[in-house]
């Protein structure tokens, strides 16, 4: 990577090349959403640590204690729903900048502490310290799921289709509103412009639909939607030794980002929807056979809208189907060492 | 507090006022070094995090990022060490600052993944980002002890002893040598100067001593000294109820401290030792009935010489004993918020 430093992922494979795991209750080491330890009994335990930095993740400006503290706590929580697990308890660490007071540790403690309690998630322990410069925060989740229901990335199949638990490219058309489209998105309609800040600030991990999907045994890879949706489904891809084509223009996008695409968030929405980050959304695969009963189990007995948009083939690499003809993408996404 | 911004105390009890553990499995949340989680069949898991924050707890220019690496580990493994229990996995978060290349990552691993190894650790997982400026490590570790045999902070009585595991005051005496006192450590015994670098830069946790004491029901509470000596023992006393009544001028000093002291370090060795954090022994408080017995038994199977240091009484507060007659202590040592 030269003088840009390295890559998160060449990071991550720096880690794994020296990964020799001694220990027989490891299912699951550096790789995948968690680490999965055997508890016995046919449980498993999840195990996700996950950064949020000021500066890189977030602007202080543009993000209030409490949903800072809310966000931190859902993107952990979202990386247990990726492997169909249920989150238990979290740990919290919090390196905290010069000058934050009373007032907005409470509103950070309550935002983390409202998140956990939406998800049955405990705050057990943690640590603090002050920072220099940046606020940086370092959540630990622990979660827990039957030990043959956890979902993996690298289960995808030839003739598998990939799905998206809902719209995506929201949170990047959010942080959009709150930076340099601030003024051009006053300009939405409120309840659009909401949807935009809220995927942002305060994303819903899809805990309820990986479970669902888990014990059903419905998905054959997981993942959640932090770098965005071809890049994680590169990754999928990789680890499940398969390619996609992916429905490039045909792919739906959410009318809130159709409008901030109106008025400069961006020239195709379709395309910023698929590389846009941190939409903590499910991406997952399941046998093209039982698309039908998934979209209608989840519209049903969930209350969750589905979207199909791509699908599983042996050779790797992913391919973008667009007006134009299919082209090979290259995966673009958050990279936060980029 | 007020302009200083708050302590990391306060912050803790900030955290554990809101407390609600809804989960059965919870033995033991906020308030010790560890959190301990029922694993069913008479084991339980004991979580930690810990940071370590570039400017707080350590300087660039003096650490090895190998160094960094062993310390990171080090310091939340010694937690699992002061519950009695066994380390057994190690996430890492890592948001690194700007200019980091290949070198120094493989340096931090490779210290990282030396110290786990050391330990029988299994790094499973972790994050990594990049940092607008400071450097900040987060490593939650993952042990296992038999639930009947993890030592807590609140169990010292009136009666008994406590104990360090090692001599105390070198980390601080190191980070002296590193930093104002560079140039007359250099007058120092070579080998007294490297105990005091090596205490400070390459902490050795106590695991064997903290099992062999759990395993035998030998401690009535026990944590790790991180924030000093009197600070640490002020911890117990408030978990347990009692007070303590701490050797002064009377406790055993280290050679090197006493050197170190010669040249400017410190005035008052013991009064420096009991203050100085970041030392990573065990202290615990045992029967007094038994203080020959694990003296002898620390020596003999440990090669460890335990130092007893304070005798735990009925009242409230930290008492010192010093030759001018015994005064009541003001803990000092490490807040990271102070």
């Amino acid at each position: 990577m030269g003088e840009r430093g390295l890559g998160e992922f060449e990071i991550i494979d720096l880690f794994r090349e020296r990964g020799s795991f001694r220990h027989s209750w490891v299912q699951q080491g550096i790789g995948d959403d968690c680490a999965v330890l055997d508890m016995g009994g046919g449980r498993s335990l999840l195990v996700t640590t996950d950064l949020v930095v000021e500066r890189v993740h977030y602007l202080r400006d543009v993000i209030t204690p409490w949903q800072l503290g809310w966000k931190a706590m859902a993107v952990s929580i979202s990386d247990i729903a990726a492997m169909g697990g249920t989150p238990r308890a979290a740990f919290a660490a919090a390196a905290l900048e010069p000058g934050v007071d009373q007032a907005f540790l409470e509103a950070l403690r309550d935002g983390m502490l409202a998140c956990a309690e939406r998800y049955g998630v405990d705050l057990l322990g943690g640590d603090t310290s002050r920072s220099p410069q940046d606020g940086v925060l370092c959540v630990t989740l622990l979660g827990t799921a039957a030990s043959d229901q956890v979902v993996r990335r690298s289960g995808a199949q030839p003739g598998d289709v990939a799905f998206l638990g809902g719209p995506v490219g929201l949170s990047a058309a959010g942080l959009w509103a709150l930076t340099e489209g601030r003024e051009a998105s006053e300009r939405m309609d409120p309840e659009h412009r909401q949807a935009l800040l809220r995927a942002h600030l305060e994303p819903q991990p899809q805990v309820a639909l990986g479970r669902w999907l888990a014990e059903r045994g419905l998905a054959t890879a997981m993942m959640d939607v932090s770098d965005g949706v071809l890049q994680d489904l590169g990754h999928i891809c990789q680890a499940s030794g398969v390619g996609a084509l992916v429905a490039g223009e045909a792919l739906p996008v959410d009318r809130a980002l159709v409008q901030a695409g109106a008025l400069g968030c961006c020239k195709e929405p379709w395309r910023f929807a698929l590389s846009g980050g941190e939409d903590y959304v499910l991406l997952f695969t399941a046998s093209s056979d039982r698309q039908d009963e998934i979209v209608a189990g989840a519209r049903h007995e969930l209350g969750i809208e589905l979207i199909p948009f791509a699908w599983i083939e042996p050779d790797p690499g992913l391919r973008i189907f667009g007006s134009d003809g299919i082209h090979n993408a290259r995966p673009r996404g958050w990279d936060h060492f980029g």
